[in-house]
């Protein structure tokens, strides 16, 4: 098969040579953790400890060309939320957690990036903390480390630590998941009650590809900070807008579109597991890896997907802009959900109403099949194609 | 007074604007504590919790042009221990912890570094996380992130997170520094029990300036990856060596005294603070804004050093080759003790005999006065010149 246009682009939906090297270290395991845990830091066997890292990305570029071509520094902000609920998602995945605490890590080049888009992207870590607090999420803040760094960063890298501890007793494994499982897709659009705007869908990853496919080539010459300049030239912001055009597909910016802060499906996540407990057998956040993102987890599985949400009009318009092969949108993107649940059918219909007192749209979007193979399988129909894929 | 040559590389020694936004953000606050903590994540009243991010910066250049032109990666693996310890040193700053937990979050240039570079640094990490258990740091390894983003990333950005519990009374609040205590130095070279070579003294701090000074303008026409294009190209790696020659005045490669692995004090901290405990007023860690870093703690105080260590020969060659003010190079670097403790003078022979029992050379550098303004203020004596610094 030839190489993926994501992969022409330098990133990887798979990571699959990386993890070669990482299982030869010993550093992966096999738990059916979605985020890796420690022994517990107050030595107490009941809990575990978990300290993650992750962040916005090349989403941060966004922001930075969104000032350059209207001098505004507002969506700055946005990247708060984003390296925040990368990590933040990503742990209530394993279950409600008793208490986090969140640290930042910013990297810049102290020449294009300056004090004031910091300060706004600060001042929104400590809004979201107060506002999670508030909904549910036991989070406070810690400090942070801004590195001036320009020979390495070209422009700003938006890390986060969220570091806490969870109770053995609330730990989803999601080895647990089984043949006759529904799973219960989240929608990653729409506005959720404790949003303050409609969410494009967006999230945290696959922005190399989305920013390639959908951006005009006019931002490679004139900011070139915004380009590795060993990508191929004829992939490089190959597309046609500007971070200030309205499409007729989307109610807003190209900008605002992919700047879009990542939704936290965490405080509807805690109001499941009080209600349902462990009989949530898996929570998977669709990051890297898009829709394939669960089929490392359980064995002899055929994952059936086919009842997934419409694709957001973000999603059909890198499609279409990139000329991205649908197989390939499905692999980069969460195409409509962003969050899934593998619950037995008769506990769908509470996970659904959760997620409605909250404001989120979600269905059942699909099923687990036992299969002869150990291996596991993905089979994905959709509006725009059916698709197979195995680990 | 003109702008220092290291602001002018981009980076900066007192970040003083940050330091007002961020306080205008209302994030820095007045604890005298050296690493900031929040409330102890398992809700005991009697702890805190500290995480921390911190990484090896612009060192880890070094490391890839010297594979660039060696074809050896063995100097990635020293990358681990600058993220690793810079975090650590820090922590131990604020006192003992009961445990900690490390994770790792990489960034970079897929492009340009191979996972065979990441496998050198992932086996590091884990290596060191034994040794440091042995040594008596309470250590345990969680997982990590590698971020795929060359449109963001150089080469490569190695970050670390260390997250632990520290008990309140064994807190180090270095507002505790008095007027008549002694500051004992713990020097940055030569080769303590627990390395495996002897050590450059360098650090992770100041390597903009390091390389810049030292390296030969060959490397930024040759490798552009390793430069920001908007630095003023007559500063640019406007040294003449090459990291693969060994100078009159150092026993190794600059690139390998350049990479030389940030020293950990912490086993000898440790070991101090169950001698001494709270007799032990403060413990500073001397990185950005090197032999100054003291002047946030305390308030009137006149801190006089006047034994200094001798200036290891790494740091008087990046003085020569780049002709840097030796008022700067006080500022930039730690330039012979990485680490100080202040005691009163009845202690201080505690401090060097357990600094001796690691084969880390100690003495006492200066004393503490008190001064009339309740500013804080440095009387540096050296051998090369006496400077006066305060906040």
């Amino acid at each position: 098969m030839s190489k993926s246009k994501y992969e022409a682009l330098g990133a990887s939906a798979t990571k699959s040579g990386l993890h070669r090297v990482l299982d030869q270290a010993g550093v992966t395991d096999s738990l059916g953790l979605f985020a890796k845990v420690t022994p517990d830091f107050a030595g107490n066997p009941e809990y575990y400890s978990v300290v993650h890292c992750d962040g916005a990305g090349t989403k941060a570029i966004v922001p930075y060309l969104f000032y350059k071509e209207t001098g505004s520094r507002a969506l700055f902000a946005n990247l708060a939320q984003d390296a925040l609920v990368m990590n933040l998602d990503d742990i209530y995945c394993i279950g409600a957690p008793e208490s986090l605490v969140l640290a930042n890590a910013l990297a810049r080049n102290a020449r294009l990036i300056d004090d004031e888009m910091l300060a706004e992207l600060i001042a929104s870590y400590r809004s979201l903390v107060q506002q999670f607090q508030q909904l549910g999420v036991p989070i406070v803040m810690s400090g942070g480390e801004t590195a001036d760094c320009g020979d390495l960063v070209r422009t700003l890298l938006v890390d986060a630590v969220v570091a806490g501890r969870i109770a053995k007793a609330r730990i989803i494994d999601a080895n647990r998941i089984a043949a006759g499982d529904r799973i219960v897709g989240l929608s990653s659009t729409g506005r959720a009650s404790y949003e303050s705007s409609a969410n494009s869908g967006i999230g945290s990853n696959g922005l190399t590809l989305a920013r390639h496919a959908l951006l005009s080539n006019t931002y490679a010459t004139a900011y070139p900070e915004v380009v590795d300049p060993g990508v191929d030239p004829t992939l490089a912001y190959s597309g046609s807008y500007r971070v200030s055009d309205t499409p007729a597909l989307l109610s807003c910016t190209v900008g605002e579109a992919l700047a879009s802060p990542t939704r936290s499906y965490a405080p509807i996540l805690a109001r499941i597991y009080d209600r349902l407990g462990n009989k949530v057998h898996a929570a998977i956040h669709l990051t890297g890896g898009g829709q394939t993102k669960m089929l490392r987890f359980g064995t002899g599985l055929r994952f059936v997907k086919d009842e997934l949400f419409p694709i957001p009009p973000l999603f059909q318009l890198i499609q279409e802009s990139g000329n991205v092969g649908w197989r390939e949108m499905f692999q980069v993107f969460n195409m409509g959900h962003r969050m899934e649940l593998y619950l037995e059918e008769e506990h769908c219909a509470v996970a659904l109403e959760t997620a409605a007192e909250f404001g989120v749209e979600a269905k059942v979007i699909g099923h687990v099949e036992a299969q002869a193979e150990a291996t596991n399988s993905l089979h994905l129909v959709s509006s725009v194609g059916t698709f197979d894929y195995s680990l």
